[in-house]
C-alpha cells in the first residue's frame, strides 16, 4: 500500500529537527561504508534535463530514489520514491519541491550543528526563497535563536519573510536594506540565493565575516550561478562541503575560486568527516567557519524517509493499492 | 493525474502488435541519434540490487524509467514511470514485471520481422515461461504463423504451455519431450529460458540449425546464465543483437563465445541498423540468421508507453491526482 504524498502532504509532515537527526545519522552511516550513492545520471531533454538520483542505505534498511526534470526556464517536477531496502516494498511515492528545499535545510541544521558556537543566538539571512526559509528554520532546530536578520533585493520579498518566518519560528525578524547589514553582528550567516553575479556583484562578500561566525551557502549549485566570492573561501579557517566531488565539479563558486587558484583543499573536510569526529566543527570560539553544500541523492532518500514516517504518524496522505507485483523466479 | 496500472491492467493493456511496431519506431529514433539513453545503474543490496534505467526520446516526445529492485532468490519487483518529455507531467506509473516480457517479445517482433523468410509460419519454442509466451506471442504478430512445438524439461509446463498459448493465439500447439525435436524443420527459433549449462548442456545447440530458419535467443541476460553454445553464433550467417556494448558485457552466452575465440563482430549487427536498413535482415531464403538480445531501457521506455496508450484507449487503471508541483523560479 504505497504513500502517495502531494506538496501539501509533505509540507505538513516536515519536522525539521527530526530531518536534521536523520540525515545527521545518514552521513554517519555514509562514513561507516553501508550507503550507495553514484554519481546522479543527467539526461538531456528537448527543453531541458531528466535527472535520476538513487540511493541505498544498507544499515537503515532504507533505498530509494529521487528525479527531477524540467528547466529553471520551463519549471521543474521532482519525484520521491521510499522502498524497504530488505523485503523491498515500495513504500511511498511523493513530491520533492519543498522537500528538496526542507532536506537543504536540514543538512545544513547537521552542519551547523558541529561548526557554528554552542551560544549562536542571532542568524543573517540572504535571500528570501524556500531554501532562506528552510536552512533559516533548520539553523533554529539546532541552536537557540532568538533574533535575525534578512535581505533580499524586493523590499516586498524580505518584508514578507520577516513577517511569516518570525511568526512560524517565533523569533524576531527585522527585514534590512543590505546584505552586509543582514550579516553584521550576527553569529550564523545563511546565503540561499539564485544569483549570476550580475553587475559583477556577489550576494555576499568574504570581506563581510566576523571572527566566530558560522557561514551557510546552499545556493550556486549549478557551474554558472555565483552566491559567495572567493574571499569567502579565502577567509574561512575551516570549510566543510556535503561531497567535496560534487563541490568541485559543480558548484559555480567553487570553480570560480578554483579558476583563481585560491581554493586550499587543505582547509576543505567532507560533511562524513564532521559528523563522525574526524575533523572538528572549530577548535576556537573565535575561528571563522564555513559550509557550502550543493545536495546528494542521500539526503534525499533520508528526507523522503522522513517525511514518510511523520506522514505516517499522523496519517496524512493517501494510501493506493499495492501495483508492483513480487515476482518469483 | 497520472494513470496507476497494476499487472491486471497491464496485461490487458497489451496489445502486442502495437507494441511491436511502437518499439520499431523507437529504434528508428535511437538510429536517427534523438534517443538517450545511459547504461543502467546497479546499486547493490544487503540482498540483491536496485537498479535503475532512465530513457529520453525527444522525436517521440517521450522519456521515463524502469526501476528494479530485488533478487533471483528473493523475488523482484518491477516498475516503470512514464513522462511527457515536453511538458514533463507524470503521465503513468505501472507494474512492469509481465510487461518486461512483453517488451522482450515485442523487440524479437522487431527483429524477426526483418530477419524472419517472409513465408514463415511455423514456430519451435525452447522454453515455457513468461519470455516464452510473450516472444510467440510477437512472433505471430509479425508473420503468419500456423503451428508450433514446444519443450520444456517438465512435461505439465510444456503441456500447459500448448494448450493455453493455442487458445490465445488461434494456432496449433504441439508439446514435445525433446528440445531438438521442438526446433527441427521450423522457420523460426524461440529460445526463452533460464538455464545455467546445468550437466554441461546448454539449451540449444547451433548443430540443430537448418538451412533458411531464423533464432531468437531472449536468455542468458546475466553472465552466469547460458543457452545457446558457441556454435549457434558460429553457424549463423547474420546475427542481430539489440546493443553491442551490452550483449558483449553482460550476456553470458556472448561471453563464453568470446572466451573460446569464437565471437565474429564483423558479422554482428545493432537492431538500429536492422530497422533502418543499414543492414539486410537476410540476402537469400537459404541463410541461417540470429537474433540475441539483453534488453534497453528504451524498449522499457517504449513498452510502458505502449501499455499507457492502450490502457487510456481502453478505460483502464486507477487515476490519482496529480501529486507532483510544477515548480517555478
Amino acid at each position: 500500500m504505497p504513500l502517495i504524498l502531494n506538496p501539501a502532504a509533505v509540507k505538513a509532515a516536515t519536522n525539521m529537527r527530526q530531518m536534521v537527526d536523520l540525515i545527521d545519522a545518514g552521513v554517519r552511516e555514509q562514513a561507516a561504508g553501508h550507503v550507495v550513492v553514484p554519481p546522479r545520471m543527467n539526461l538531456e531533454t528537448s527543453n531541458g534535463f531528466f535527472r535520476v538520483m538513487p540511493a541505498v542505505m544498507r544499515e537503515r534498511g532504507l533505498m530509494g530514489f529521487k528525479i527531477f526534470n524540467g528547466s529553471v526556464q520551463h519549471g521543474v517536477r521532482y519525484l520521491i520514491g521510499i522502498y524497504d531496502e530488505k523485503g523491498g516494498e515500495l513504500l511511498a511515492l511523493m513530491d520533492a519541491a519543498w522537500l528538496t528545499g526542507a532536506r537543504t535545510g536540514a543538512t545544513t541544521g547537521v552542519a551547523t550543528r558541529y561548526q557554528a558556537r554552542a551560544n549562536s543566538s542571532s542568524v543573517g539571512v540572504i535571500g528570501s526563497g524556500l531554501e532562506a526559509r528552510t536552512n533559516l528554520g533548520a539553523v533554529c532546530a539546532v541552536r537557540d535563536i532568538r533574533r535575525a536578520r534578512v535581505y533580499s533585493p524586493t523590499p516586498a520579498n524580505r518584508e514578507r519573510f520577516a513577517a511569516e518566518m518570525a511568526a512560524s519560528l517565533k523569533i524576531d525578524i527585522e527585514a534590512v536594506d543590505t546584505a552586509e547589514r543582514a550579516v553584521r553582528g550576527t553569529d550564523i550567516v545563511v546565503i540561499g540565493t539564485n544569483t549570476t553575479k550580475q553587475d559583477n556583484a556577489f550576494a555576499y562578500q568574504g570581506a563581510w565575516m566576523e571572527a566566530g561566525q558560522h557561514v551557510n551557502s546552499i545556493g550556486s549549485t549549478g557551474g554558472k550561478l555565483r552566491e559567495i566570492d572567493p574571499a569567502t573561501f579565502v577567509n574561512a579557517a575551516r570549510i566543510v562541503v556535503d561531497s567535496l566531488h560534487q563541490v568541485e565539479d559543480e558548484c559555480g563558486d567553487v570553480l570560480e575560486t578554483l579558476e583563481r587558484g585560491l581554493w586550499q583543499r587543505g582547509k576543505v573536510s567532507e560533511l562524513t568527516a564532521l559528523v563522525t569526529g574526524a575533523v572538528p566543527g572549530r577548535t576556537s570560539d573565535g575561528e571563522i567557519t564555513l559550509f557550502k553544500s550543493v545536495g546528494t541523492g542521500l539526503q534525499d532518500v533520508v528526507a523522503g524517509f522522513a517525511i514518510y514516517e511523520e506522514a505516517t504518524r499522523l496519517g496524512l496522505g493517501q494510501h493506493i493499492d499495492d501495483f508492483l507485483e513480487h515476482k518469483r523466479f
